[in-house]
C-alpha cells in the first residue's frame, strides 16, 4: 500500500525541513501515462529488478488491428513511480542491498560517524530539526578488508549487485522479446519488424548480445566498467557505467551560497531520475551541505556522487590556501559514511600543469580545478591530493566510493580544447587509475567540457588509451560557445557523438549553463537533452535491442496511435501538451490524421494503399483503384 | 527615417487581413541588445551588404582594462532590424536588386500574370481586401534568354548578386580584422587571440580564406552551389547554398486547413529572420495559399522556397489522381511570377520506386512524396514531374527558380533509413540534376528525415557522388525516434553532423514535429538549434573565422562581462533572462562573479592568480601570495 504523507504531517514532524520543501509536487510520483512498474525477479527473493512497462493499444482495424505488446524501459525513477511502495521522505527509501552487504561478513557496524566533521554535526542540537532522522549507524570495511565491487570481481565472484544490473541492461530487449512471442504468430511477425535494427559502428566496444553477470563481473574486474555502490548507501538500485553497457546521464543538483534549500534539492533528485537520470551529483555549496546530503542519499535510489572539494573548502571559509589533507581527509570520511557513491577527486591537477593555463582564453573554470591550483601555488607544493592518493584508496575500498578522477584543468572554451594542460592532466589520471587499481578501486574519468566536433573524437582516443579504458564520464561536451541559453544542445549535439565513440556516462548540461542554477524546468530540459544524447549514442554503436523503443513508437506513429506515440516518447506529458495546442479535442486523439497535414490529405494513409497495391499485383489494382475513385480516405 | 505603421493604420486600410494581422509583434522589428545595422559599400553605389554590428564593453580594469572592439555577425533580419528603414508591411520592402536584373537587359516585363490560376485570383472581386497590392507587373526571360544566375555563371559574368555573397561571407572576419587592427597594440595581440582556430576536417569541402565574387562564380558555375534569386523577388538579399561557404538554415512556415491566417504567417517569417533564419519556406495548404505567399515574399529580404505539388493538390480538392501536368504547370508560372526563389519538386518519385516503400516501417511520410505515388499508382503512369522535366527547367530558367528536388521518399523513421526506395529516389535525383544543369538550372538536393547517427556519413557520401556535389538541403535529421516534443533536439544533432560532412542548408525541425503546427516559441526553438547545428558545422569544418564569435564571447565570459557574454549570443534576450532568475538586481550584471559559484569563491578569478604567478615568476610570486594571506578576491 502506498502512502504518501500529506504536506501537512511532515510540516509537523519538522517544520524547519518544511519551510524549505513547500515546492514538492506530487507529480513526481505518479507513474508516467499509461505506465506501470514491473519487477524481474533474480536468482535469490530478494533480487527484483524495476523496469517501466508501457502498455499499447491494438492497431486500428484499417492498419490490421493488430494486438501491440508492451514496451518495457530502463527506470531510473526507484519507487516513486511505484504505486505499491510506501513514499515517506522522512524514512528514507528501503535498503535494498542491505542483506546482500551484511552476507558478505566483510564489513562493521560502527558505533557513529567516524568523521571528526560527522561527530560534529550529530552532536550540534541547533541542528535536531534539520537533520535526518537515520536510525542505521555507518558501515565500514573490517580492516584488511576491501568492499568494493571491483575486489569481488577480481576473485571471481559474481554479486548480486552484478546479476540486477545483467538483468537491468537486458531487460528492454528479453522482456519484450518475451511478450511478443506470448502474442503468436502476430508476435512473430511483430517481433522481426520490431527488433530489427541497424548494424552498430562501435569503434572498438564490444557489447554482447545477452549481458550476464559474468559479463558484468569481467568488465568491472578489467576497469572497464564501475558498480558504484557504497555499503553505506543500500537503498540504492545497482547500476553499471561502461563503454559496453546502455550509454547513462548524471544529473548534477545542489544549493550555492545565493540559492539553497534542503526540499528542493530533495525534489530536483526525485525530479532528475524520474526523466531518466541514472545518477546524481550534488554539488552544493551553500549552507548545511552535509545535512542536505543525508535527504539526498537516503531517497535517493540511484547513485550519488558529490566533490568532496567543496565542502572541505565550506570549513575553511573559503580560503583555498588554508585547505589541509586532514580537513580533506575527515570530509571524505563523513561523506562516505553517509552513503556517497563516487568521489569527484581532482588529483591529477599537479603544480607543474598549473603555468601550462595561463596562455588560455578561460583558464581554469574547474571549481574543483582552481581550487587545487590555489592551494599549490600558495603553497608551491604538490597537490595534497596527489601526494596522498595511496591513502585515499585505502579509504575508497573500505566503503566502496567509486573515483570519479575529476578533471581540474578542463577547457572552459572551444579555444582551450584539447590543449596541453587539459591532456598533461588526462595522463596523469591514467597513471593514477593504475594505483586505484592496484588497490582494486573503481575508477572513472571525467572530462571536457567545450570541445568543436573535428576535435571530439581524437580527445574520446586519447582518454581509452591514456587510461586504459576505464570508463569516460564527460560533461557535455559543449560544440560551440556562442549559445547561452541553449547549451543542453550545444552539448547534446557533443554527448551524442563522445557516447557513440566510447563516453559511458554523459554529465548533463542545462539550458542555464553559465548563467544561472538550474530549476525544476532546467533539470529537465537538461535530462531530456541527455537522454536523447544517450540513446543516440547507443543506437549507433549498435547496442543489442536499443532500437526496439525508436521501431515501437514509429509504428504507433504511423498507425495514428496518437496516445501510445506520447506514452513511449521520452517526455509524454510534453507531447501530450504539444499536440493539444494545435488539435485540442480528446475525439482528435483517435484522428487519423494530423494537424500538418489536416484531414483532406494524408500521407501515411496513402502508404496504406501502397501495401494493398503491391499485396494485389500493380495491374489488377490499378484498373480498381481508379473505378473506386481513388479516393479510400475516410473523412472525418 | 523609420516609421512602422500603427496597428490601427493597417487595420483601416484592410480589415480582413489585420483580423489575422492581431499579433504582429513590434519586439520583431526592434535591433537586437546594443547591436546595430552596418552596410557594407560593394563597388556600386546600390550594393550595399548589411551586417550586424555587437558592441562590446571594456575589459574590466582587474583584467586589464582593455577596449573590446565591437563583433560583426552574418544578419539575414534584413530591413527589419534597421531603425533607419521605413517599415510598411502593406507597401512591402524595398527592390533592391531591381536595377540590376533590369540592366541584364534580357528580361521584359508582362501585362499581367501569365498563369491561368494568377489571373483568376487578380480579378476575383471578394479577394480584393486580402490581396497584397503589388504595383509591379511580372518579369519573365525574353525569348530565347536565360536569367538564371547559372548561366550568367557559366559565361564567366559576375553578377552583382554573386560580388553582394562575397562581401556578405566574408563580413564577419574581415570586418572584424579591420576594427581589431584600427585599435592599435591591443588590437594586435588581440588579432591573434580571437582570430585563432583550430584546424577544421572538412570532408572534401575546399573554403578559401576569402571569399572571392569570381569564387561564387565558379561554384555557381559548377553547380556546387546555388543562388536562389527569383526576378521577381527583388526584395531579397541575395545569399548562396553550397558546402564552400557557411552552413545555412531553413524554417518552414505556412498554415494547414486546421489553422490559418495571413498576418500570422508574415509575423513567422518576419520572426524567423530575426533570429537567423537564412531562407524560409511557405508550406501553406490552408485557405488563401496565393494571397498569403503575395504578402510574404512581398515583405521577405530571405529567398522563399514553396512545394508547387501542395497548392496544385488544392486546387483539385485534395484528389492526387486529379492532378494533372497542365494544373501543375499553372501553378509553377503563378508561383514564379509571384518570385518564389526555389521550388520542391519531387520529381525523382518513380513509379518503380512506389512498392519499394511497402515494407518500410512509416511508410511514404513526404506530403509531395505520397501525393506522386498516388497519382502513379492511380494511373499506372509514370510521374508527369519526371516525364516533364525538362519543360518544367523551361520555366524554371524564364525566372531564376532553382530545384530543390524533392526526397519524396525519405525515410519517416530510423528504421527506414538509407533504404532501397530512398537510395534509388537520391540516384534519380542526381540524373535530373545533368538534366536541370544542361539548362544552366540551379539545383539543390533535399535529403532525410530519420537517419541514426552511424548512417549520416554514408547518406552524405552517396549524395555527393550520385548528385555531382549539388548542394545537399537535409531536413536533421532526427537520429532517434523516441523524443516527441523534442525533435529540434533529436535533429539538431544529426543536423550538425551532415552539416559537418558537407550539407549546405539544414531545414529546421520545431519541438512540435510530430504533433502540431509550431507557433512562434516553436520557430524560434527550432531556428536557435539549428543556428547552433550550422554554427558547430562550420567550426568543425574549419570555415575561416568561424570561431571569432566563439572567441569574443568566452573572454567575455571569462572577464565577467555578463551583458557581453549575453549580446554575443544567438539568444541575448534569454540569456539575460535566465541570468536574471538567479541574480536579478541590475548590479549584478557587473558582478564578478556568478550564481553557480557565489561571491566567496570564483574559478575564474583564480585564473587571473594563475596568470600573475607565472609572470612574475613562480618563486618570487608565491612568497609574495602567502605574505598576502592569498585573498585577493574582491567581496562584494
Amino acid at each position: 500500500m502506498r502512502v504518501i504523507p500529506p504536506k501537512e504531517a511532515i510540516m509537523n514532524a519538522n517544520p524547519k525541513f518544511l519551510a524549505a520543501t513547500a515546492h514538492v509536487d506530487d507529480a513526481a510520483v505518479h507513474p508516467l501515462p499509461n505506465s506501470s512498474k514491473v519487477y524481474v525477479q533474480g536468482s535469490r527473493p530478494d533480487l527484483r529488478v524495476p523496469m517501466r512497462q508501457v502498455a499499447q493499444s491494438d492497431t486500428p482495424g484499417m492498419f490490421g488491428g493488430e494486438p501491440n505488446p508492451p514496451v518495457f524501459v530502463y527506470d531510473c525513477s526507484g519507487p516513486y513511480t511505484d504505486p505499491a511502495a510506501r513514499i515517506d521522505i522522512r524514512s528514507g527509501l528501503a535498503p535494498l542491498r542491505q542483506k546482500w552487504i551484511e552476507e558478505r561478513g566483510d564489513s562493521e557496524i560502527l558505533a557513529g560517524p567516524s568523521s571528526r566533521y560527522g561527530v560534529e554535526r550529530l552532536q550540534d542540537p541547533g541542528l535536531a530539526e534539520l537533520r535526518f532522522n537515520l536510525k542505521r549507524a555507518p558501515r565500514r570495511a573490517r580492516r584488511g578488508m576491501n568492499v568494493s565491487q571491483m575486489h569481488y570481481a577480481k576473485q571471481g565472484l559474481i554479486t548480486p549487485e552484478m546479476e540486477f544490473i545483467a538483468v537491468r541492461e537486458n531487460l528492454e530487449r528479453s522482456r519484450y522479446v518475451e511478450s511478443l512471442k506470448a502474442t503468436g504468430k502476430t508476435g512473430e511477425k511483430m517481433l522481426e519488424l520490431l527488433t530489427w535494427q541497424h548494424r552498430g559502428e562501435s569503434f572498438g566496444a564490444a557489447i554482447p548480445e545477452l549481458i550476464t553477470p559474468e559479463f558484468v563481473r569481467s568488465e568491472v574486474a578489467r576497469g572497464r566498467a564501475i558498480i558504484p555502490a557504497n555499503i553505506n548507501h543500500p537503498e540504492s538500485e545497482p547500476m553499471v557505467i561502461g563503454r559496453n553497457f546502455l550509454v547513462k546521464v548524471n544529473a548534477n543538483i545542489g544549493n550555492s551560497a545565493v540559492s539553497s534549500g534542503i526540499g528542493e534539492e530533495v525534489e530536483k533528485m526525485t525530479w532528475a531520475i524520474r526523466w531518466g537520470g541514472d545518477t546524481v551529483m550534488d554539488l552544493s555549496t551553500g549552507k548545511h551541505i552535509h545535512e542536505t546530503r543525508e535527504w539526498i542519499v537516503r531517497n535517493a535510489p540511484v547513485p550519488i556522487g558529490t566533490v568532496p572539494i567543496y565542502q572541505a573548502l565550506e570549513k575553511v571559509d573559503g580560503k583555498a590556501e588554508e585547505l589541509t589533507w586532514e580537513i580533506y581527509r575527515d570530509t571524505l570520511i563523513e561523506q562516505a559514511e553517509q552513503g556517497v557513491d563516487y568521489f569527484t577527486i581532482h588529483a591529477g591537477v599537479l603544480l607543474r600543469y598549473v603555468p601550462m593555463t595561463a596562455k588560455r582564453m578561460t583558464g581554469i573554470v574547474s571549481r574543483g580545478g582552481s581550487i587545487m591550483a590555489k592551494w599549490c601555488l600558495s603553497h608551491h607544493k604538490e597537490s595534497f591530493l596527489y601526494t596522498n592518493f595511496e591513502e585515499i584508496c585505502e579509504i575508497m575500498k573500505a566503503y566502496d566510493v567509486s573515483f570519479s578522477l575529476g578533471d581540474g584543468l578542463r577547457p572552459g572554451s572551444g579555444y582551450d580544447a584539447n590543449d596541453e594542460a587539459q591532456l598533461s592532466e588526462l595522463r596523469t589520471l591514467g597513471e593514477l587509475t593504475k594505483v586505484a587499481w592496484k588497490h582494486d578501486v573503481q575508477v572513472m574519468i571525467e572530462g571536457p567540457g567545450h570541445v568543436p566536433m573535428q576535435l571530439i573524437k581524437e580527445n574520446m582516443e586519447i582518454q581509452l588509451k591514456a587510461c586504459h579504458e576505464a570508463p569516460f564520464y564527460t560533461l557535455g561536451p559543449l560544440t560551440t560557445d556562442i549559445a547561452p541559453g541553449y547549451d543542453h544542445i550545444t552539448s547534446a549535439i557533443g554527448a551524442a557523438q563522445i557516447g557513440w565513440y566510447g563516453t559511458a556516462m554523459l554529465c548533463y548540461v542545462t539550458p542555464k549553463e553559465h548563467l544561472g542554477l538550474p530549476n525544476k524546468k532546467d533539470v529537465k530540459d537538461g535530462i531530456m537533452a541527455y537522454k536523447i544524447a544517450a540513446h543516440a549514442a547507443d543506437l549507433a554503436k549498435g547496442h543489442p535491442g536499443a532500437q526496439i523503443r525508436d521501431n515501437a513508437i514509429s509504428k504507433a506513429r504511423f498507425e495514428f496511435r496518437w496516445d501510445d506515440q506520447f506514452n513511449l516518447g521520452l517526455d509524454p506529458d510534453t507531447a501530450k501538451d504539444f499536440h493539444d495546442e494545435t488539435l485540442p479535442k480528446d475525439s482528435m486523439k483517435v484522428a487519423h490524421f494530423c494537424s500538418m497535414c489536416g484531414p483532406h490529405f494524408c500521407s501515411m494513409k496513402i502508404t496504406q494503399d501502397v501495401r494493398d497495391y503491391v499485396e494485389r499485383g500493380m495491374q489488377e489494382k490499378s484498373v480498381e483503384f481508379v473505378k473506386k475513385g481513388a479516393e479510400i480516405y475516410q473523412k472525418t
